[in-house]
C-alpha cells in the first residue's frame, strides 16, 4: 500500500511536528513506529501514517491520515493511545495539527 | 498525477509549517498556489507540493518533494522565488524542514 495526497479525497490530515535532540531522533522514529503498529494502525478510522525524520536530526513529523476527526478524536481519548503520547512528549516537544488538503501541484 | 509517499522513493521531502492568523489563510493559501504555479513547479528538480489549511484556520502547511536537496537549495537561491518567499514572510511565520521517509503504516 502506498498513501496518497490528493484535494478531496474522504480523510483528514493529522501532521505533528515533533521537536528532538538530534541524540535521540532515532529512539522517537522507533517508538512512533511501535506505537502505530500496535495501537493507532488498529483504531476504527485508520488510514496512514508516515514517520519522517529531518536530515538535520531535530525534528520528526508524523504525516497520518484518519478517515475522520471524530475517529482520531476517539484514538486520542484512548488509555493506551494516551501511553505512548506520554512516551513521545517525555523525549520530545510536538504540535498536532488537523489540515484538509487545498491544492497539489506536479512537476 | 497524485503525489505518493514512500520509504526509500528517490526524493527528499519538505514539510513547510506557516503559523498564520485565521482571517489570513486563505491569502496565504492563494499566495503559496500562485507561487508554486508561476516558479517552484518550473525549476529543475521539483516533484509536488500539496498546500494544506489548518481547519482551526491558524495554519498552512505545505508537504513538498523534490529530487535532491541541491535541486531544493537552488531554488531558495532564485531570485524570483525569494519574493514569493518574502511575500509569504510578510504574513506568516514558517519553518521549512527537509525530512526524509523513515517508515509508512496502512490499516
Amino acid at each position: 500500500m502506498v498513501t496518497t495526497i490528493e484535494p478531496g479525497a474522504p480523510v483528514m490530515t493529522l501532521i505533528n511536528i515533533f521537536t528532538v535532540a538530534p541524540e535521540r531522533q532515532q529512539e522517537l522514529v522507533d517508538l512512533l513506529d511501535n506505537a502505530t503498529e500496535e495501537v493507532m494502525r488498529h483504531r476504527p478510522g485508520f488510514v496512514s501514517a508516515n514517520i519522517h525524520a529531518s536530515l538535520d536530526g531535530t525534528h520528526v513529523a508524523n504525516y497520518a491520515q484518519w478517515r475522520s476527526e471524530e475517529d482520531f478524536k476517539a484514538m486520542l481519548a484512548d488509555p493506551v493511545a494516551q501511553e505512548h503520547m506520554r512516551a513521545a512528549g517525555a523525549m520530545a516537544e510536538f504540535e498536532p495539527v488537523v489540515y484538509r488538503v487545498a491544492s497539489s501541484h506536479h512537476a
